[in-house]
């Protein structure tokens, strides 16, 4: 099932869509995130309103999470190599780019945006505005120390997410939230896929810059798999319905372009994972 | 003004307390960020309920933010020399010990605990746990890019927060959030004082376990100050109402002892910010 979020005639509602009929159905609740915590516990009930027409409805961000997105850096191989020769890493150390554990830190809500929404570039922050496109997994039934076995039991389903980066910031501040907290630099969407729908562990991954094919990848290649990072991350801290896991970037990025290439004002950045669908950005 | 969150009777309420004559003012909102969130719009009025006697309630967390607090790493010089040469910072350079830019990273709010409260020790997730003592900054009136002449306009008041830290997690994961994030990892209180209160840039700061002095520093020491800890979050990024600022330790942690010692079971942390009062609570 294909979950959204939309505007439609004023108000913000969460819908099943139906893209084949160009239609949706009103899941009758106020918010994505109370249909997943219903839905973990067992109350959610099949949509059943009356559908409408797809035409007027606007996408937004699928979901705003209960709390900071937490975000997993350095996940897939070559993307650990660019970014530690880069110089954007601090602490970098030649001969051991792949960690052995999982980095993981987190981007508030407050910058999540939707789809087809303008990022700022916000120039006078920064001036290495940089894309990552990302899996984001999306937790259903939420639990503490959730086992590799069991983790899939605790996903509700899945989106994309470009994980906007200030290289500067990410680089000067050693810790990376501050070059990853910026408003607006959270585009999700453009809605949930459920579960059901993908081989999440077996999904092509790309992103285009102005039409040009940056970053292609496959999810079986990361490092630290969907189920290793719900154990990692549930170890001693209680996943919670809603909560949002971003899996990670391939290589491509900016800065692993020599010489090193950052957004500039009206380049757009489209995004595709299998599966899901295509999430679209322009920067100004 | 001392403002604090309580359980009395089965609900919590947020309270006014005056400690002398042993009473407290409901202040008539369902939680202090309400309270907060209306003082910052100038829609909050003077707590005018009817006291009730303190006797009988229980002093909980005072606040839950809106999101993850922030919180500032080696934010005073012998703390930062400590930690590097600890061997517990990932990528610390000799030489170096003091950065340039503040390292920020998260607390989920879903690790807070009260005063008195029990923190887990996480046997099977760590054993390497530590205690931190810190002055935490409430924002009142959000704002983004406030400068550092404005700073203190933005704060609402003070509170004391003990940003426990699992050692090994916090080395092996590189990013510190993982180590910093488990549940109970933030006792918080025993209450918030008003910002007109306290020279929040000229108080003692001091750390207790089982009755020895372990830190004690002040806060005119902070390496990157109050003010400047608000331009550097809010440049591009907007403040809310009832955020938290956790502004770092100072030396004297567990890792920065030769050798270094870690919390047992049955240790009991106490901590003291002058102007506010003490937080106190045992592992287990």
């Amino acid at each position: 099932m294909k979950l959204a979020t939309v505007s439609h005639e004023g108000a913000t509602l969460p819908v099943a869509l139906d893209p084949e009929r160009g239609q949706m159905t009103p899941l009758g609740v106020g918010s994505m995130l109370e249909w997943i915590q219903a839905s973990s516990a067992g109350g959610a009930k099949a949509p059943a309103g009356q559908p409408l027409a797809l035409t007027g409805a606007r996408l937004l961000a699928p979901l705003v999470p209960p709390r900071n997105i937490f975000c997993v850096g350095k996940n897939y191989r070559e993307h650990a190599r660019e970014f530690a020769q880069s110089g954007f890493e601090a602490g970098a150390v030649q001969g051991a780019e792949i960690d052995a554990f999982p980095a993981v830190f987190t981007k508030p809500a407050s910058c999540i945006v939707g789809p087809d929404d303008p990022v700022d570039l916000h120039a006078g922050v920064t001036s290495m505005v940089d894309y990552e496109v990302e899996l984001a997994v999306i937790i259903g039934r939420g639990g503490r120390d959730i086992s590799r076995a069991r983790a899939f039991d605790h996903i509700f389903g899945y989106t994309i997410i470009n994980d906007v980066t200030a290289r500067d910031r990410q680089r000067n501040h050693k810790q990376w939230f501050l070059g990853k907290a910026l408003d607006g630099f959270c585009p999700m969407g453009p809605w949930i896929v459920t579960r059901d729908e993908i081989d999440a562990e077996n999904v092509e991954v790309s992103c285009w810059v102005n039409g040009e094919l940056r970053q292609h990848a496959n999810t079986r290649d990361l490092i630290f798999d969907i189920p290793g990072l719900i154990e990692t991350l549930s170890a001693g801290m209680t996943l919670l319905p809603g909560d949002i896991i971003s899996t990670g970037t391939p290589a491509g990025v900016g800065i692993g372009l020599k010489p090193p290439r950052f957004l500039q004002s009206g380049d757009v950045v489209r995004m595709s994972i299998q599966g899901i669908g295509e999430l679209s950005n322009r920067f100004k």
